[in-house]
Formats: structure tokens, C-alpha cells, sequence
């Protein structure tokens, strides 16, 4: 089993809870990017990074421990789930399982209200529910802070969708200072994200095989070299409500990141050329004043970020472009919450 | 024969020479850039676009009207070539020959000191030599307008190569006004172009075959729509020697040309990771202080374009990067001319 490294000053063992417990985390958009690792075991990020949690779009998971199981059973939008995923939600329990000091296999049932594994960070909202819901059922009642650090070993983007609306997530210098705090409640700034579906389809290559790869750009220490400057001035820009600070910074981490993904060994192309065209007419609208930009995660789709007020506009001229099967309109979310 | 639309009031026909006549011409770096045609025939081009003639590196090419010859005989580099590029040059010198009213087939013997077709703009150099040893050999005094405009029809970038230094060419509205002149003279500016040669091999897809892809992409109309403002802030970028002004607009403007070509149907994707790692690099050394910036033609190679006095620093660096076979130095060019 993996080693956990909690500090148990911080946390109160209770007994375990023979009730389902369900919890809600929310998917967050990474304005600046978390891309490759320290320690990939641990999920210790190269760098510090900056989000947002993406209401409307949710996992709710409920998890119950129960005693008479001789494994643990995945399900995850009515399917039983094995293989890889089943293993992976497995490994991230035994985390969990280790500190309460309970052998116990769990029943899960997972539900995303979006489409896995396309740009929408599904992996960030599952585990963040499953931290939530696993450690309350377990009888485990950790602190966000806590909960955000068992987040990160599921996902690494995960300990995001802990906290409330816009959060950091600082690299730190091991397990026990590397997790994410909120800078800003849900309500400081009405931000539309849009997320442009491109592609429904799983993307090729999947986060965690991809964080592996970063070290091999020769792109990849350049990145890294201003991307703590790039946390500060955009954390400002936030707090400010900047958003031509904001954008700029946003657009240049994201193009900054995928220069490393395309320049690595092996390379990662994850834009379609419906992705590039969105970006550009992003570009050329901000130019005509409207406050509007855009990032690409892992995958082919663009999350189009626009103040509230220009929000529809932008909606409207998005669903003339090719290529883009489905517009989600999201706005800043709240952090992971039992239910 | 292909009709043409010269004026004649302003030339002056002459008896056709029999000595062979030698020409030389520099490639040019377009830093506002030339993509897609009104008519692919005359190659009027859907842009204005500027660029700087590239001192050292040279097309020389001689023409001899030979009437004992039974078609036009073309060596390249001391090999005789036919084919699609021999055909090339025999049409080009049919609009010669109809518009002196001579039908003699020509010797051409040409010679580029720098690789064919891999970025650095062999043909622009090698049919502005050809329009100026072709026409004078074959008895015509073109004024520099005329011999642009007749460059043009071999090239469309050739035209560019005719007037010295900074040069400015001017889509026009027919092929009367399509031509480029001088908009500062080699001296003006003391910048330096470093080409990094990523790959000498021939590129794939040619400019000829990419400019009719043109249109096929969603973003060919959003590079038109703002590229006249693009040539007018880098043509007073240049004027004013203002270094910064300028990196943005060219780079800005490559990438954008960039972004069409990849978008286009059929996708044409240049640049190699080992592109992408130098333009990231110069973006950076820009960050720091250092007068430099890059644009990329049809092929993977990137001009550096950097303040001679910065020069020797930035190649250092650059001859560090992965994948750079080769660096030619070159400084602002003077015209075409005979020898």
C-alpha cells in the first residue's frame, strides 16, 4: 500500500459510518497550468497553479463502505467499471483505507453530468467527490486543507476542486504543503466560461501518462522559468478583476503549455484545426474590445472565458464556427460539499 | 501563350541581345506575409505585404536567347533539370518572349548559394533574377516597376526581390498596380536575419499548391480582414526603427499565416517541434530585454530576426537548441541587378 504522509494533529478519527455518503465536487478550469510532476507518485506538481470550479457541471459520487464486499465495486454512469479506472479509484481508497485504519471495500457510484475525458477535467471533479464522500463514509472528518491534499492523489488537479470558486494550488515542497486554497469566493467576479466542445471523443493520451512526458520537452524548463510570475500576476489579475491582464497571461500559459506537449518525447497534439480557429477568433474579438479568452486543456476543446455582460454575444458567434458539437456555459463553482 | 498586360507607353523595346546577360537577386523575409491569390494565374495576391531582401544569400542566374535551340535548355546548380520546374521557368519566359515579340528559346544557367525550398524563399530570388537576365537579354529596359510586376508572375514573392533593402508590395487591384518598390533603403535599419536551417530537406507541400489552399481555411478571412493594418503599423515600425512594435506585429502575423495553413483543407502543418522550441526561446529572450523576434515562411525553418549589436549573443544561443542543422546570417539586401 502506498505510504500517507498526513500530519494526525489536523485530523479527528471517528468510527466508520455504515451509511452512504454522497458528495458534489464541481470540474475547474486551470488558468494557469499544472503540467508535469516532481514526484509522479505522489502527484507533487513542477509548479504552482491558478483555477476555477465550473458550476452546473458536476460529479456526485456516494460511497459506502461495506464489510461483506471482497473488492470494490465501480460504478460510474450505471456501468460497473473495471480495468484501469477500477484500479486507479481502487489504489486512490487504499489512501484512504490506510489512514482510518479500515479494511473495508466500498461500494462507489459516480455520476458526471458531462462527457469524460475531452478537455473537461472529469478527473479533477471525480476525485475531489470521491475525497469528500470516501473519507466522511470512512468516519474521517478532515479539513479542507486535508481533503484537498488526498484530492491530489487522485488527480493532481483535483485538490482544485476542494476549495470555493477561484483557487490556488501551490506546488509546495512536499505532500504536506502541496495543496490548494480558495483566493476569491465563487460571487468576486461573474466569469462565463464556455466551453466549446470540439470533440466528444477520449483523448488519446490521458493526463497522467502526459504529466510523464513533460520533462522531455526542451520547452519544458522554460515554462517553469516565469511560471510562478505568471501565478502572481494572474492571482492580481483576478483579485483586481483585470481582464486584459487576466487574458493575456491565461492565453500565454495555455499556448505556453501546449508548446511543450507538441515538443515533447513523444509529442502530444492535442488541438484540432477547429480549435486553433476558435482561439484566433477569440483573439480577434478582445482586439475589438470585447473581454473575452481562451485555454486548452488537455484535449482538443476550448474553454472561452467572457465577463457575464458579453457572455451571449459571444455564444452567439461561437455557435457559427465550425466544428463545435456542443457549447456548455458555465460559471464560477463552489468547492466539493456533501449532500 | 499566357496574355499580358503590360503598359506600353512605359517601356522601350530594343533589338534583341545575343550575349548572355547574368542577374542577381537575394531571397527576401517577409515580415508582413503573402498568403493566397485573387488570381492564382497572374498571382495577384489577396494582401499588401512587406519585406527585407537577404544580403549573402543569392540566386545568380545568366540567359542566353539562343535561336538555334529547340526549347528552352535550364541548369540548376550545374544540373540540367526538367520536368515541372523546367516548365515553370519556360512559361515564365513565354510572357518574356510574347512581350518582346521574340520567339527564341533561352539558356538559363542558375545558381543558389543556400538549399532550395526549405523555408528560405529560393524562388522569389531565383524569378526576380530570371525577369531581370531574361528581359535584358532578351532586349527589353523594364523600369524596376515593370520588372517587380513581371518578377510577380514567375513568383508572387519575387517581385519583392527586385527593389533594394525594405520593400513593400502592394496587392493592388489588377495586375497593372500589383508590383513592390523600395520603402527603405539596406542601410536603414543594421537588423539581422539568422535563418536556423531545422530541416534542409524540400517541403512538402510548395507555396504554389499552398496558396490555393488558402481560402479553404475559416481563418484565411480574419487574417485579410486586419492585415492592411498589420502592413501600416510594421511599414511605420520599420521607418521608425521601433523594434518592439515590430516583433509584434511579425510575429503575430506568421503565427496568424501559420494558423491558416494548418487550418486549411488540406491541413499544411510546417513547422517541426524543433521550430517551435526556437520561437519560444526568442519570445523569451524578448521578455529579458533582448531585441529579437522570429517569423516563419512555408517550411520549418525560422528567421531570427534580431538588432545587429545583439546579433552574436542570439546565435550563440541559438547553436545551443536541438535541431538546427545550420545558421546563414544575412542583413537587409539591395536589389535585383546585373553583373
Amino acid at each position: 500500500m502506498i505510504k500517507i504522509h498526513f500530519n494526525h494533529n489536523e485530523i479527528t478519527m471517528k468510527s466508520p459510518e455504515s451509511q452512504p455518503v454522497t458528495a458534489i465536487a464541481h470540474p475547474n478550469i486551470a488558468f494557469i497550468k499544472y503540467w508535469g510532476n516532481r514526484d509522479q507518485q505522489l502527484r507533487l506538481p513542477c509548479n504552482s497553479s491558478l483555477s476555477m470550479n465550473l458550476s452546473g457541471l458536476e460529479t456526485r459520487t456516494t460511497v459506502y463502505f461495506d464489510p461483506s464486499l471482497h473488492k470494490d465495486v465501480f460504478i460510474l454512469g450505471g456501468e460497473r467499471i473495471t480495468g484501469a479506472a477500477a484500479e486507479r479509484v481502487s489504489a486512490f481508497l487504499n489512501v484512504v483505507r490506510e489512514f482510518a485504519g479500515v479494511d473495508s471495500y466500498a461500494q462507489i457510484e459516480s455520476q458526471n453530468n458531462f462527457p469524460a475525458g475531452a478537455g473537461v477535467a472529469s478527473s479533477a471533479s471525480a476525485f475531489a467527490a470521491l475525497a469528500l464522500a470516501a473519507s466522511t463514509a470512512i468516519g474521517l472528518e478532515l479539513s479542507e486543507k486535508e481533503l484537498s491534499r488526498l484530492a491530489r492523489r487522485g488527480s493532481g488537479s483535483a485538490c482544485r476542486s476542494i476549495p470555493t470558486g477561484f483557487v490556488e494550488w501551490q506546488a509546495g515542497s512536499s505532500d504536506a504543503d502541496s495543496y490548494a486554497w480558495s483566493i476569491a469566493p465563487a460571487q468576486h467576479w461573474s466569469l462565463v466560461d464556455l466551453v466549446c466542445v470540439i470533440d466528444k471523443g477520449h483523448k488519446a493520451v490521458g493526463s497522467t501518462g502526459g504529466h510523464a512526458l513533460a520533462g522531455t520537452s526542451p520547452l519544458q524548463s522554460l515554462r517553469l522559468a516565469h511560471v510562478q510570475e505568471r501565478v502572481d500576476l494572474c492571482r492580481s489579475a483576478i483579485l483586481a478583476r483585470d481582464f486584459e491582464t487576466f487574458a493575456e497571461v491565461v492565453e500565454e500559459d495555455s499556448n505556453l503549455m501546449h508548446a511543450v506537449m507538441r515538443t515533447s518525447n513523444t509529442p502530444l497534439h492535442y488541438w484540432l484545426p477547429e480549435t486553433e480557429v476558435v482561439l484566433w477568433m477569440v483573439k480577434s474579438w478582445r482586439k475589438e474590445g470585447i473581454p473575452v479568452c481562451a485555454t486548452v486543456d488537455a484535449g482538443p476543446n476550448v474553454h472561452v472565458l467572457v465577463e457575464s455582460a458579453h457572455a451571449n454575444w459571444v455564444e452567439q458567434q461561437l455557435s457559427r464556427l465550425p466544428g463545435i458539437s456542443q457549447i456548455y456555459k458555465a460559471q464560477p463553482g463552489d468547492g466539493a460539499r456533501l449532500i
